[in-house]
């Protein structure tokens, strides 16, 4: 068995020693350690991989092991993930299918390991993808006046489902405290990005109007302040004066899709933690 | 001889090959012709570089030419470049000294095609590189209450020595409309920029405190709001959360600088034209 | 109607503007005019897209006129292209199905002006893609023993399905010039890129092996020579040592996916020319 | 004082937590550990920066202890530097200055931690940016006939003045084992890189020709194989059918001066470890 453990805590003398050897202790072979300190605030993290060859291991024993005797001890925040349970992903999806198609041929060929029970969207036009790879299909209308309860509809089946984490796949709707709150660094958004940032409904025409010579996307944790979360994943392209808004446009999805995935991969492979709006992310 | 024409004008049937016939009947040999249209607003943008071979080209003669038989039939905007006038580039620096070697060394291994009378600095710190490189060094300080005065001493050297545009290499300082009138299009600044933006007057912290992967340069000419002139060269590099603050801006050092000669030599090689806040940059 | 032509001669004086002029006598629009000229060798280089807008069109008029007026003259090779027919396109796949997939989703999205009449494999390994999507799989075993049959096959397909360009998305296997003589300039392959290049069987672990820190895709015409045919586009991406040969071979996948659809995208949109195992790329 | 502490040796339970708590134990605080793993061959790679902060940290002292309680039992190579010594650092240049240039500017602004004691160059063309820096400049000819008493010369000059490593700034001259063997993994060279390779005299005239859509640098460890020593970074950027011959070495000329700069900082910050001619390039 694989184990994947992220810890976060002070910084201090002597913490990544105790936690390598506790691992040796209950039968680990360390196979990749990462860590980092925040200098500013002495915060550390660190990502540990671990082979469990030999003997079989309990996780809720070593969970009870490493609280006794070190989490009070060095004021540990942590979690420990196993290979031999796949993480659940909701998909929220609207109209674009590039981003959906994407991850959903990666998710066939194996590259990624998860379970993805259904896909949800406030409209019926990619209905079609979900049935060319067999996934359940939800449509959840949302309106200003429907907002609400669609968004209690959308609870009750991450809930039903037990999702893990939720990808936002072009999903095109703000979504709110309601479902941010029981999923904290567990919403997956796409974003394109310019530089410099056009703010407003339309940034490709704002981009394309003062000619940036690069545009960009940006995968990132949904919070409550808009397009704002913790940044996973960033990417940029180059465009010209020879681009129409059109080329901007399809050149922004090439860049959306790639990104988009890179973060859900990072997020699934718990290569990344997050702290005051950044975010660790492990090679 | 060696010319380069600029022309701006409507678009319209007939005017590439006017235009194209007309360099023909005055000798010269068509090496590169690129031209853009702005379908939005039917602006036609073309450069053209031609050599005059066997015989000497009279550029009055030329121009006259050009104005009785193209100018007014098609409303053309145009100029004419030949390469034996080298243009006359203004400096401007402040503290910093990256930009400042990498433009004086590329003009010292004849890569940029300019003559530099001077540099112009608020402070003393570089003159020391001015000296390196023997290129005069005027030291015009600027406070709140002499910046007036100060733009006046500007304008007076730029003037003397009939400067025909202005590079601001890591300037640091905001140049009025008192000047950037008189030289529109005509001013090349470089500043560091993020997807997304980060306003205000540490953009590097800022960008660091969100956990950004990615940090851009752009290359653009000076118009009156700040930082938001037509875009001339962008780049962008990758950074990580294993990256200081200080690593940020060392990276941001080697953007800025690289852009920002990048942005010279178009400008130098009349590859830019400006409409609506927007450059057409020609390859 | 939209026409696109392309125009292949010596570099003389007057040919823009006798072309030009042309299309505007056949009550041509010029919308994007883009030309290069091969200095070494004196070669011109020509893509203009024209709008018909108030006449229908005839083009087989317009050939005729072209061939008059100008063919002989200027010693022309040219083609003309209009957007009432979609070029068609073979798909050759073999066991890996990214390159697959993402042609797919996007020909599904409308981003690429084709038609696909089939898909030809010599596994079965990607039949179940070719039903998601409702194409035709044939499914055509290679060996070394049946190697030239199953090209005769393949060309008998090509022939029956009028194609007129073939992609192979990771066909792994080696087209002889059997078939690379009946569609010259195009059949387009993808194929990794290291810098520097690797030889033999299993590039990605010769790169790996070596520490590289940067890896590439190459969408290429394919030619007799193995890998050597003229480039259409590239890309690269950065590695790290901390990189398992699985992560070089995924960001391997990531680039030729992105960069095969590049390059098909710029075949059909006619904006590649082949000159000397060589392409412009027009913009 | 800041010390950087490299170590490699055969993987093993407790490794980590050994080291780090021997650190602890001599009163040093780490701020930064970054660790890699050979799977293939079961290598560790650790570096380690600490700060040794109340006492004055006798080396000496930490290395004799570090050796009797670690060095053998867990087959450690280490070696340890503090920020206290600069090491000094030898420039080999030839005709170009680009790269000269971007070090010393470099060098200049303190980005760079070294000594240079001096310059050495096979002609006189750059001795004038060595006296615009104040650096001795030695004219050390070379030719067929007198090559290897040239490297005598230049490693006389090497042990005269303690020369730590050896930078090739664009030096275009084989050397030879006899200096290869003195400094092993300790001389670093910029070369430009191709996808795919050209091999012979004129690279980037061969990638020219072929049409190539990318050009790239790489920064390695010279080795007695020409060019294909360890790679220490490496950068692409694109080119396109209208750029010139001089064009792409122009653009090769950015490349190279960037990416050698880059690899030397990552040398003087001891972030580089060599191992079967492959390199862990730390974060």
């Amino acid at each position: 068995m694989k184990t994947t453990i992220l810890i976060h805590c002070p910084d201090q003398t002597g913490i990544i020693c105790s936690v390598t050897g506790f691992v040796h202790s209950q039968g680990g072979n360390i196979i990749y350690l990462d860590q980092h300190v925040e200098k500013a605030s002495g915060e550390l993290f660190m990502r540990i991989e671990s082979e469990f060859l030999d003997a079989k291991l309990s996780v809720s024993h070593f969970k009870t092991q490493f609280d006794k005797e070190l989490t009070e001890k060095f004021k540990i925040k942590w979690s420990i993930h196993t290979d031999e349970t796949k993480p659940r992903m909701g998909l929220f999806v609207s109209k674009y299918n590039h981003c959906l198609y994407d991850l959903l041929s990666r998710f066939n060929s194996g590259e990624l390991a998860v379970d993805i029970p259904f896909i949800i969207s406030n409209h019926t036009d990619l209905e079609f993808v979900a049935n060319q790879f067999d996934i359940p299909y939800y449509h959840i209308p949302v309106t200003k006046a429907t907002k609400a309860e669609a968004e209690n509809e959308q609870l009750a089946l991450l809930e039903k489902y037990q999702i893990d984490f939720v990808v936002l796949a072009r999903y095109m709707q703000i979504v709110t405290s309601k479902i941010i709150d029981r999923y904290p660094n567990k919403i997956i958004n796409i974003h394109h990005s310019f530089l410099p940032a056009f703010a407003g409904a339309k940034p490709y025409h704002a981009a394309f109007k003062r000619g940036v010579k690069i545009i960009g996307a940006t995968g990132h944790y949904v919070t409550e302040e808009l397009d704002a979360g913790p940044i996973i994943a960033q990417d940029t392209t180059t465009v010209s004066h020879t681009n129409s808004i059109d080329d901007f446009i399809a050149k922004g999805r090439d860049l959306e899709k790639i990104v988009l995935s890179r973060a859900v991969k990072l997020h699934i492979q718990r290569k990344t933690m997050v702290y005051n709006n950044k975010t660790i992310i492990f090679s």
